[in-house]
């Protein structure tokens, strides 16, 4: 039977409705009181398992899970050895560099050599700096990233935006868009190539409705 | 104004507690209503930063806080360059490996080398296999660890176990311990030594409740 890793948090509606149009039903894992982290779709065709998101490219990559939806946030600052099938266009976001309203600094590149930029995405803010040569300290935060510029720990952040309300609430702007993120579906490259569980038919089918 | 980091999740309610014996009163980060991650008590003595517990070293670690709470557990994960000062007795758990019930291996000593072992504490873990000469594959997780075992990934876990109602509910038993966690009181080096806002004052205020 396949396995399917689902990302818990904002993609996870998406992620239960797309799979509802291959007829494969994994709606109990929106049931608030659901304690389950394994179900199996009720025709008994795949399996899925309900983890954090950035979990997700680890039980693909380890091969636990032949197929994962994850965002292209996640992919850019993990690097798994994944592969990365479908874009799945929903779960649009981007990550971004923003300041203080008040900052004299409109564009990263303006932003003072050896300044602090606080971030859960700690890969892919340094590839940004080093990509406009400008060394930086990255000052890795896992949460509430908004509160570095507050508390002046930090010059800038760089953190995902969807509707830009955070950023409103904390007095922050983006200045720069690092890349547009969206949601995709991964596989497991040897099940992918092998086409065990003929994972392969799914992928089309997936594909067929995302274009 | 001295700033203290207090964390979210677990430890919060008992933090709290903790301060208004002191007569700094936070309590507003209890009301579930409260977006704000940066209060003054109401006397005006001190300011705290609501974050999230593993970037509470961080805030402490950088200046923008002189004291914080945190699990031992954060500390001997992160390693951060903070004074740990206080052993504020609440927030006990342990650090273990866990393996399924049906597991052959009753301890860790036993695991097959090159086995996988999943944890969020990747550096716990590996100490600890470094400490008994076993080499394994430590499988990084950031939430449900448990499913580590469940799904066949990994041969045990190295997790946070306080009451033990998640392991017994996921078939999972208790091989080792490796250290027991508390809530610490952690001070910016720099400030306590120098006793900036006479945060010395404080520090001997919260040990003689604590002892």
């Amino acid at each position: 039977m396949i396995t399917i890793a689902l990302p818990k948090g904002a993609l996870l509606k998406d992620t239960i409705e797309l799979f509802s149009n291959l007829g494969l039903d994994f709606s109990a894992f929106l049931d608030k009181s659901n304690r389950q982290l394994q179900i199996s779709d009720p025709t008994n065709t795949a399996r899925a398992l309900l983890v954090r998101a950035q979990d997700v490219p680890v039980y693909v990559e380890y091969g636990q899970a032949q197929l994962g939806v994850v965002g292209y946030d996640v992919l850019r600052e993990k690097k798994p050895d994944v592969a990365n099938l479908v874009d799945l266009k929903f779960g649009y976001c981007r990550l971004s560099v923003a300041v203080p309203k008040s900052s004299p600094y409109k564009r990263s590149v303006e932003l003072p050599p050896h300044g602090r930029v606080a971030s859960k995405f700690v890969n892919c803010a340094k590839d940004h700096f080093d990509s406009i040569d400008l060394p930086v300290e990255i000052v890795p935060l896992s949460g509430s990233v908004e509160l570095g510029p507050i508390t002046g720990m930090s010059e800038a952040i760089v953190d995902l935006v969807s509707t830009g309300k955070t950023l409103k609430e904390n007095g922050l702007i983006e200045t720069d868009i690092l890349y547009e993120s969206s949601a995709r579906l991964i596989a497991h490259p040897l099940s992918y190539r092998l086409n065990r569980d003929n994972i392969n038919e799914l992928v089309a089918k997936l594909k067929s409705i995302n274009y």
